[in-house]
């Protein structure tokens, strides 16, 4: 869900969470780099992201690079970035893919009251001094602010049987 | 890590990225309640919040209930919670389990410069009415903000044989 549009039977709340001051504030800690330049370049999500099968980056600004040391031995990550081009105001939502109206925390859509986005990725490869990581494919526009990265820890992360409907 | 105390060899950067306007807001959603009401009480991580056994719950505020429709067949969340009270500006930090300094991207501590928590639990029970959803355990002090629920979606979160060293 992208600003200005609404679809039918779609709910928004006012005020409209991204006009509220707010209760904290982010930093954009570096920026997200994809070959996605225009919304409609950009796959619908992570999974088709990936069967694009080209990688991404991750460029990390001067200041944050010393928080790169040691992710040496981690094989994933767990990305987040701010999907700013996100309505936030959209609390119940007509994805194309489902039936009908869903709540946006029973979604993965961008448009959500904090457009956090979360992705687990390979990490392919690390430059620390140049502040790169390149990594497996995100669903987001080149640019997209880039808000932390973690490692991906199998034994609290990974829950093979979990269900989704 | 929490406010005040800094490790001899971690490393902090200027400015505090908490005393910046920053680039970006969040609201809270709603609370996490857990049993821990004070920083000696809480469990180190979310293995050891789960080895504890309990269960905790999410409480989100009436204006953002109604995106909890459709959760009903979701079996597990990705919870986004603010560590509010950890600091932003420990860039390299010496955690009590590792033998010597790391880079804050590649702990899961909650003192980053967008101190997000990132947390899979079980959804347990759910009363969008009331908006209250019980989960499994988290890690953090009860009356921690929530930002985001989300649905744990296995074929794209789950990546069972990541390493972590």
């Amino acid at each position: 869900m992208e600003r200005g549009g609404v679809r039918p039977g779609e709910l928004t709340i006012t005020p409209d969470p991204g006009a509220l001051p707010g209760d904290a504030r982010v930093v954009f800690i570096g920026r997200v780099r994809t070959p996605w330049r225009t919304l409609a370049d950009c796959p619908k999500n992570v999974r088709t992201a990936r069967e694009a099968g080209a990688t991404a980056s991750l460029e990390i600004e001067a200041a944050y690079r010393p928080g790169l040391a040691g992710l040496e031995g981690v094989s994933h990550l767990v990305v987040l970035y701010w999907m700013d081009r996100s309505r936030r105001d959209v609390i119940v939502q007509i994805p194309r893919h489902a039936g009908g109206p869903r709540g946006v925390f029973s979604l993965r859509s961008p448009a959500r009251p904090n457009p956090i986005a979360m992705g687990v990725v390979p990490l392919v490869s690390l430059d620390t001094d140049a502040g790169r990581i390149e990594i497996g494919m995100l669903d987001c526009l080149d640019g997209t602010p880039l808000l932390d990265v973690k490692p991906y820890v199998p034994s609290v992360d990974a829950i093979a049987d979990a269900a989704f409907d």
